[in-house]
This record gives C-alpha cells, structure tokens and sequence, in this order.
C-alpha cells in the first residue's frame, strides 16, 4: 500500500523517554555547540566547569519529544525527508528527566510531487507537567497525486528591514556522523550508498541538525544567550544541507516576535519560513 | 599527605562496565574517525551502513579496561597527566560486551620533578575470558623528591631508515569536548579556569585521544585496515596537544614488531617511543 490518507488522526502508542546530563552534551555538540570556540558554550557542552551550571539547548526539546508514528501506508523511506518542524516549549527543558509522549497524525496532504504528513506530540514529563509539543512533517518525494488536499500555507512576512542579527556557524564534514548518535540514525546522513538510493550524491546532514545550530544562533542573539527564553521555534526545510557547510542565520525581532531563515554561502535558504517566541525574563 | 610511595601493590575494587554499539562509535568519533572524510571510516562510526559490519577500534579497549585507581595519596588533580599508555588486546574487542577489571598500583617512581605512578589492570569479559590489560602511569608534577627510585627507561631503537608509513591525522578545536563524552571528564581538557590551574593557557587534549588517533593510524597502516590484528601498542606522552593540532604519525615495521611515535607540525614529538605488535591474518 503506498501513502494512506486515511491515516489522520491515527495515535501511536505511548512512548517514555529518559534522558540525562550525556545526553544533553552530546546533543550540543551533535548540533556544534563549541564548535572551532571550546569554550564559549561550556554551559551547554560541559557539566563541571568552575562557576558554569550546566543548562539544555531548547532544541533538545524535539527529540525529546518524539515518538512512534503511527503507520501512514508502505512508502521508500529514502525518498522521505523532514520537511518541517515547529517546537513549542512548556517550560525549561531539565538536564535530565523522563517523559511521556505520544504521536498523533494530524494530515496527510498532497503536493503533487509527494506527500506531506503532519504530527504533532507532546512530552508529558513525570508528574503531568507538559515540556514540549512537536509538531513536524514528512515529505515523501512520490507519493502525491492521490487526490488529497494541498493544505494551507501560512504567510510568512518579516519586518521590512535588513535583519537585525545575522550569525554564521560552521558545520564539520563528520556533523551527521556525530548529531546521529543523538538518535536519528537514518542512513540516509551518513551511508553513501543509502543516499544514492534517494538520488543524493552524499549523504546529507539530518534537518534537525540545521534546526539545532539555527537554535543555538536564536540563543545568541534574540534571547540574549537565556536558553529559559526561546518559547516556540518553527521553520520548514526547504533545501538539503551537507556536512561541512557554513549555515548563516538571518534573524528580525519585534517584541516577542522573531522571523528567521537559514541559508548557505550561495544564498539558497535552507531552513525557510523561520518563526520564534522570545519571552523577556 | 603527599605522594604515598607504600601504595604499590595496592589493588582497587573490582569494577564492572557494560558497552554497546553506540559507545564504540561514540569513541571512534570522539578520537576523529571520519574526521574531513565521513565515508571513509564507516565499520568504526555506523552501525547500519550497507555491506558493512560494524567494528570497533581496538584503543577502545584502554577505556574498557580502566577501574577506580586506588589511593597513592592526597595529590593535586591539576598537577596529574597521563604519562603512559599500554594495551595488549587478548582478543578482538566486540561491539557490545561487560567486563569486569581491577587495578592494581605497580610503581611509584621518584622522577625528581614529579612522581610516576604505574597501575595494571585485566578487563575479563563475563564467561572469563581475558579481553585486554591496560597498564598505565600518571605523572604528577611537584610530587618527587620523596627519595624513591627512579624506575628504568628501556631502550626505544626503530630500524635505521625513513619511516615505512606516514599519516597526517586533523583533531578539531572541540576534539576534547566530544572526547570527554567517552568518560574522561578530567576539567584540564574543557574548563579554561581549572586548566589555568595547572599551568595551561587552554585546556588540553585527552593524551588518549592522541592515542585513539595514533591508533587509527596504525590501523591503516601497518594493520591493513583489519582491527583484529592490533595486538599491542604502548606509548610515553611526552608533550602535550592542543585540541585543533594536526598529529603525524611515523612508523616503521619489522616483522610483526613495530615503532611509532607521533609529532606536531613543529616536529614536538607528543607520543614518543611508540611500539606496537602486529599479527598476520
């Protein structure tokens, strides 16, 4: 059976997740925290530095809030990539804890070229507080063209202005082979012939992995470096990233209101349509 | 009290540590595999890549094969350095395993400016068969002149000629910080404050990082690519590497005896009197 529409509103099965001080570093250096400047996020990449409380990457929040989703019909997992992804923040993510999380198909639209398929998930952390609601989306190159619904777009309108902070970060040719151990170990990022399966000429890095260093830019600059502060981030990736490339994040502020993209040195936005919350503290 | 020169033959108690898949290719990243070339390691740094098995790099077995060091008296962490590295791999080190070691204290050698502490250990896999035996030494400054003997220096002769392999292995400015991610939080290789402390302007490379990279290249080299015919490698750490250097390391080859030892651009020799053993297929 290829893609099945009528997969909305399918429910997972629960999933609980625990996680722990390691996990947060590794997650940090997965998406480049320290990366060429050591020591410039030893709150984040490091638990016992003098006078430095170890603090999370919001960012982290996604996975930690993933979950099994259900099935929506027998599709080529390397024609699949992650399309987009919109992260809502209950409360300061904990350098360790355990949560609870079940995923919840809420569309499965047709672009015509491929699917879309939409989840949402939130982590319920032990004691009932809600973390995070994840809500992402798949696309499967392909698998359009069964009759569905588009799906709306939302306008996407930054201030008409330069941005008001601009921010490049490095990646590392190894980026992928490190941010998987994180969890998402798709072939797809790291396995040469996997990729050419999917029509890629290398494996490329994985989406959240380019989510994470463009939250690490939000940290920077929008939150004034208070990882408590970053409320919401939302984007939709909108070209593949290799291991190895420089992304600049361009970002505006009003308020609490930020826009954002990402994009390479060649200009082609890799993380589009960006979104975030910033609350003052 | 100082330096405890009656703790030789002291032993420590019994330690056991349990490994997956996922720590071997934590350590393999963590001592650069797939560092600049991300395909070209892949049995070391996936788990699931198509036609390759997962293995593991031989050096990982210096981490298997550690155990709380017992009491050698009230030293200054700060002023500690991994002096010496030797590892005799008894068999082949599986993806996933428990073994169980003990430390015993060896030596404690009066070196004038510091004393040398010598420790052994056996990492024995459950069902009892021996997997490695790490013998190491720390040196800590301040510590001699307590009128102890100073221990011998065997001698170190490579063949009379250019070396038989050389390679030029990249780390990265955060090599230590994924390093560390392996076990060895020692602050000296992250926090600048707690290095400050020892008299480093930065922190400092893991010396069992420069081993684990040291390693990889004997793999390529003189091993032929095949982990399992690492049978021995010992080494001094003789100056120390800042993250981001550039390590070469030379070989020479007789037989299944080998010499090594591994340099900085500058030529500062940084693993010195390197020997490694190798068998046939």
């Amino acid at each position: 059976m290829p893609i099945d529409p009528g997969a909305v509103g399918r429910e997972g099965a629960p999933c609980t997740r625990s996680w722990d001080s390691t996990d947060a570093l590794l997650y940090a250096v997965g998406v480049g925290a320290g990366l060429g400047a050591p020591t410039e996020e030893l709150e984040f990449t490091t638990e016992n530095s003098d006078g430095v409380v170890q603090r999370v990457l919001p960012t982290f929040a996604v996975l930690l809030s993933q979950a099994p989703t259900p099935s929506f019909g027998d599709v080529d997992r390397a024609m699949l990539v992650h399309a987009e992804q919109d992260l809502v923040l209950h409360r300061p993510v904990p350098v360790e804890g355990t949560v609870t999380t079940t995923a919840r198909i809420t569309g499965v639209h047709d672009k015509g070229s491929g699917a879309l398929v939409s989840v949402e998930a939130t982590a319920v952390l032990d004691g009932g507080a809600p973390l995070a609601t994840n809500r992402s989306a798949v696309f499967i190159r392909g698998e359009g063209g069964f009759g569905g619904e588009r799906g709306s777009t939302q306008t996407w309108t930054p201030p008409d202005r330069a941005p008001d902070h601009t921010v490049t970060y490095a990646t590392r040719p190894e980026q992928a082979l490190l941010y998987r151990l994180s969890g998402d170990r798709n072939p797809l990022h790291s396995d040469p012939a996997f990729a050419a399966k999917g029509g890629f000429d290398t494996p490329i890095l994985h989406g959240l992995c380019t989510y994470g260093v463009t939250g690490r830019a939000l940290l920077a600059t929008v939150c004034g470096g208070d990882p408590d502060r970053l409320a919401a981030m939302s984007g939709r990736f909108s070209s593949t990233v290799l291991p190895g490339q420089t992304l600049t994040v361009e970002a505006w502020r009003d308020g609490g209101d930020v826009w954002f993209r990402t994009r390479l040195d060649d200009g082609t936005v890799v993380l589009d349509r960006g979104r975030a919350s910033v609350t003052e503290r």
